[in-house]
C-alpha cells in the first residue's frame, strides 16, 4: 500500500502517519516527490486496511499496491487449471461447450433437447432444477424432479451434466446429481454458499455477479479453493451498464486479463448477456474468438412455449450451426 | 404488455401474433399506427413472459406496460406502512436514526459506542456479527458473541438493534437476538434467504443491491412479503457506477420514485456509499433533505483501530453534531 | 407513444388526456386493459414530445414506441450501405482494416509506420494530426504539418488516409488532405460539428460517444445524413462502465444491433476500448467473429517512445500477424 | 507515478524500468516490498505518460499518484473562488438560484416566466436560445432572436442572463448578450469551444459530461483556467448510469469532493438529471443540503404546450414554494 500525502502536509503529519504504520507491525517508507510525499507500507502479510490511515491529518489517500487474491493468482500457479468432468477437460487447449434449456420443465422436453445438442456436439447438457427468479410469481423450477431428470440425461447420452444450486439446504441433493454445481450470478457474494462450495467434491462453476469487478469476482473464488475445493471455472455472462439494446454488456475483455491474473479456466455464456436471439450467434463466435475455454448457450426446441427465457434460447438447428462455427473459429485462435 | 411489429411487417405476422397471444388465454388487440401495427394484450392475470412473442416473425419488440409488483404497491395500498419497533416508529412523519460500529468487535468497543450514539439521539444501534467480507482472509465477525452484546446493548441502552443475517443456517439465531434483522446488498436477491425472512417476525431491512434496478428491490421485496412478512424497511446504499472518487454513487432519485411506487418506507446508508468520512456528513444532510425516513450511519470511537470500514465512520462528536442538523433539516421538508 | 394511466385514473382524466392528444392533431386511441387503461397516440408524424402528456393528472407514464431516426433505418433502406474510398470498400462483405499510429509524430515515424501496415495488409492509414487530450499539456497534435504527411502518404503508399476533425475553424483543411474524416468519441453530439459533416465531400466515420446509447448514436448519424452525407461509418470504441480491468468495455453486442437497425457499415476499434497492448489482439479477434465490417487498430514501431497511447499501440510484428488471423476469422463469419 | 513490478520481476527487468524513467529525465526509486518491488518516479514537472512503462517487460501496473490538474487545484489557490455578475455573488457563503424555461420560445412566454421566477427569489435567468438536440428534426431554439429577449429580460427585470453557447461560430454572439457563458454536458470535452471560452470576459459554467470523471471535470475546467478565465462555474446535472427510474443519476457525492480538491464554485440542476417535475423538488432539497453553492432549475408557466423539457419543469407555484424551502435548508447547512 502506499499512502499519499497532501502537498502540504508537515513533516509532523508525516512522522504521525509513519508511526501509525509501525504500530501495526509494518515498515514504513517514506518517497518524497516532486511536489509531495507518499509513504509504502511494507513488511505486510495479507492485505492491510486502508481505513487505518485514510483519514489521518495530512493524508490525501491509500492507493493498494499488491492484489488481495492468492490461490487463485497466477503469480502463485503460474501453470493453466484443467478441470477433468468424465470425458471431458475444461481448461487451456480445449473449447468445451455446454448447453440445454434455461429450466428442466419435463422430462420429455429435457431429453428431446439433450438428444440434440449431443448430436451437434456439446460436451456438457445445462438445466436448471433450481432458478432464482426476479419475481415470486413465477415458475421456481421442478426442484428434485428436475436433478433426477438430470441423472437420467447423464446416463442415456453418456454427457455430464451442470446446474443451478440456490442454498446450502438443498446443496447435498445438487452435489449427488450434478456433474458441475453452478453458482449463479446473483449469488456470486453469498459467502455461505461459497464456503459449502469449497467443501464439495465437485467442480464449481462460478458466474460473475452483475456488477462486479474482476477482482471480486477472483476473491470470490478464492473463498472456494481456500475452503479446499481448488476446481473453480469462471463464467462471464455479462455486466448492467447503462445500454439498453442488450440485456446485459458481454464483457469479452475480461478473457484475456483472467487468462493473465489467474490459471483458472473461463467460460461465456453469450444467451444471458444478450436476452435475445439474434445476438448469441454472433456474440458466441466473438467468445471464442476473443479465447475463452467455452460456451454454455441455451437451447429449446419449442422457445414460444418455453417456461423461462425462451427468447434468447436457440432452436436446435441454429445451435448445430453454431457449434460447426465455433469450432473452425477455435482451430484459428486457439493456444499452440 | 404491447407488442411492437415491424414497419413491413405482413397482415399474416400480424394475425399469428394475434393467435398467439390467444392461444396464451388473453385477448390481443392490434392497434394500427401511423407507419406500423402494435398489438395491446389485454386480460392477463399476472406478468406476461415477452419470451413468448418477441421471436415471432414481425415483431420488432415487446414493452411491458403493467408493473409485475403487487404487495409492495401502492396503488394495491395507498397508505403508508409504519413499522413499530419497541418505542421506535420507522415511516412517514418520523426521521429514525441507526447508528454505531461497522461491526461488533468487543463488549467494550460496541457499549461505549452505544452509550455515546444514544446520548447524541440515535433510536437504534447496529452492529455487524456475521460479516460479508469480499476477502476470506479478513475479519468474519464474531457471530454469536456479537449477538450477545447486541443483547446486552439493548437491556442497558433500551435501544433496539440491527444486525445482518447472512444465511438461513443462522438465521434463527439472528432473529432471536436482534430488533430488526437486516439483509445486505449482496444477499438482496439470494432468495431462499428473502423467503425465510418473509416467515420471520422480526421487521427486515433489505439494503438495495450493488446494481439493483428499483423494480429489482421492489420484487425482492416482494418475495418476503409474499411469504408472509409485511413489514419490510427498504434501504438505499449507493449503486456501482464509473464514478471513482466515492466508493458507490448514493441514488437519492430513487426516495421519491419509491414512495410514489410503495408504501414502504426508505432508509438511507450514506457511509457505505461514500467509503470516506469527509462525504458522509453532506450525504447524510441531502438525505434527509431528499426525504428519506431515516439513515443509517458507522460511528466508532477510535476507527483508526476499527476492524472494518474504519474510514467511512463518523467520530462520535461528527455524530452528534449531524442528528442535531438532521432534525432540523427534517423539520423543514418533513410531509405535512 | 403509448400513455399508460394510474390504475385508479378516472374516466374525466383519460377524457382530458385524450383531449390533450387532440389538441396537438393527432389521434387517440384508449385501450381498457386488465387493470388499467392506456392511450395510443396515432397519426403522429415525426416524433412527440413525451413532456406533453406525462404530467396530466391520472398518468402513469408514457412510452415511446416508435424509432426517432429515419434516413440512418434500415426500414427505410434495407440494403446495405457500401462506401467507396480509392480502390477500398467498406461495408458488408468486405473487412477493412485501418491502422497507424495514434499522433502523427514526424514525417520518418508516419512513413515508418505507413510501409510496415500497408506491406501486413492495411487498407487504410490512420493517424491523428489535430488530437482531443483530457490535459491543455499534452501533445495537442502536429496540425496543418501533420496532415501534409498524411497527403504524403497517400500518395507514396497508395492508401486511402483517416484523421479525426476536431472543430468547423479547421474542417475544409482535414477535409482537403483525408480520404475519410473522423468525428470523434467526444463530439458525437457536437452538433455543429455534425451538420457541417453533413455538407462534406468526404466519408465521414462517427465514433459512439463514451456512454451514448445505440439510438443516441444513430440519432448523431442522422444529422449528417439529413444535412446531404450520406456515406458515414458508425465506429465502436468501448463504452464507460464501472469495469477497471480495461479503459472501456467493448461493447460487442452493438454490432449486430447495428446491423439489424441500420444499413451503416461499423466498423471497430479495440485499441482505444483496451488501453492495453495485451487486450488488443484478443478484441481484434472478437470484434471481427461478431460480424463487424472492419478493424481501427493504433500501430507503433517505436511505442515507449509514442507522444500518446503507445500503452495500447501494437508492435508491427504485432499487427501483421493480426491482419492474417483477422482474414482467416473473417472467412468464416463474413455472410453469405 | 508509481511502477509496480510482477512477483516474478528479475533484477535485468527492475534495472530496465529504471534505466527506461532516467532516460525521460526523471529520478527513479526503487521500493522492495514483501512480495513484489514497485519504482517511485520523481522529478516530473507535470504529467507522467504511463504508456511509456507499462508494456517494459515485467511490470504489472503503472499508478498515477499525483493530479493532472493545477490551476483548478484548491492545493495551489486554498481560497475559495467567488464570481460576480452584475449584483449576484457565486461561490462559498452564498445561495444562487437560476431558474427558467429550457428554452426561449417567445417573447411573451420568456418575459412571463421571468416576472414570475423573479417574484419567488432567483437570481439569475436561464433560456435556451441554441438548443443541443438529439434529433435533427425536433427545435433547434430561437438563435439570436432569443438572445435579443434574453438581454430584454436583463434590462427589465434587471436580472442577470445565462445561455448556452454551441460552436465558437456563435461564440461572440451568445458573448454579447449573455452575463454567464454556459458550455453543455455534450461539449465538455470540446476543446476548441473550451479554448474559445478560456478567452472570454464572462463567466462560464461548465455542465459535467454524461459520464465524465470528476478528473475529466477538473481537467476540462483546466483548459478554461489555462487560456485565461478563471470565472468558471462548475454544474452537476446527472450521470449516466443503470438505473432507469431517473433520466440521468444525480450525483450529489461529487459536492464535498469538488469542495475539497477545486477553489471553483459548484452548481447543480436537478431538472435534467430528474427528467420528471415530481423529483425536481426532492433533489433540489437535497442539493441545497449537500453543500452546493446554487441550483438551476427549469420552470414553465405551460409546461403542457413548451417546445422541449415541459416534463421537468416546475410550475411558478412549485418554484416559489422551493426557493422558500431551499433558503431555509441553506440557512442550516451553510458553512460558518
Amino acid at each position: 500500500m502506499l499512502i499519499v500525502m497532501d502537498k502540504k502536509a508537515s513533516p509532523k503529519q508525516i512522522q504521525q502517519v509513519v508511526e501509525a504504520i509501525e504500530s501495526k507491525g509494518y515498515m514504513a517508507r517514506p518517497i518524497p516527490g516532486g511536489d509531495r510525499v507518499s509513504i509504502g507500507i511494507l513488511n505486510n502479510k495479507g492485505p492491510v486496511d486502508s481505513g487505518l490511515f485514510i483519514s489521518l491529518p495530512g493524508v490525501k489517500e491509500a492507493i493498494c499496491v499488491t492484489r488481495p487474491y492468492k490461490l487463485v493468482s497466477r503469480e502463485i500457479k503460474p501453470d493453466h487449471t484443467l478441470i477433468k468432468v468424465g470425458a471431458v477437460t475444461i481448461g487451456n487447449g480445449h473449447l468445451t461447450i455446454m448447453a440445454g434449456p434455461c429450466a428442466i420443465e419435463s422430462e420429455s422436453q429435457a431429453m428431446t433437447i439433450a438428444e440434440k445438442v449431443k448430436a451437434s456436439g456439446a460436451h456438457i447438457f445445462r438445466g436448471g432444477a433450481y432458478k432464482p427468479r426476479t419475481s415470486p410469481y413465477t415458475f421456481q423450477g421442478m426442484g428434485l424432479d428436475g436433478l433426477k431428470i438430470l441423472a437420467k440425461i447423464r446416463d442415456t447420452f453418456d454427457m455430464p451434466v451442470i446446474t443451478e444450486v440456490m442454498d446450502n439446504e438443498t446443496f447435498d441433493l445438487v452435489e449427488t446429481y450434478a456433474d458441475i454445481v453452478q453458482i449463479g450470478t446473483r449469488n456470486m457474494q453469498n459467502f455461505s454458499l461459497l464456503k459449502r462450495a469449497g467443501k464439495s467434491k465437485r467442480p464449481v462453476m462460478l458466474k460473475r455477479g452483475m456488477s462486479a469487478t474482476l477482482e471480486e469476482l477472483l476473491m470470490a473464488a478464492e473463498y472456494i479453493l481456500e475452503a479446499g475445493n481448488s476446481n473453480v471455472i469462471l463464467c462471464e455472462r455479462g455486466v448492467r451498464t447503462f445500454v439498453r439494446h442488450s440485456r446485459n454488456t458481454l464483457d469479452l475483455s475480461v478473457v484475456p486479463v483472467i487468462h493473465k491474473e489467474s490459471h483458472l479456466p473461463v467460460i461465456i455464456d453469450p444467451s444471458h448477456a444478450a436476452g435475445k436471439r439474434d445476438q448469441v450467434i454472433p456474440l458466441s463466435r466473438a467468445s471464442v474468438a476473443v479465447g475463452a475455454h467455452g460456451l454454455m448457450v441455451e437451447v429449446h426446441h419449442d422457445p414460444q412455449n418455453a417456461m423461462s427465457d425462451g427468447a434468447q434460447s436457440l432452436l436446435p438447428e441454429q445451435f448445430d450451426q453454431l457449434v460447426k462455427e465455433a469450432q473452425s473459429l477455435f482451430k484459428i485462435v486457439r493456444p499452440r
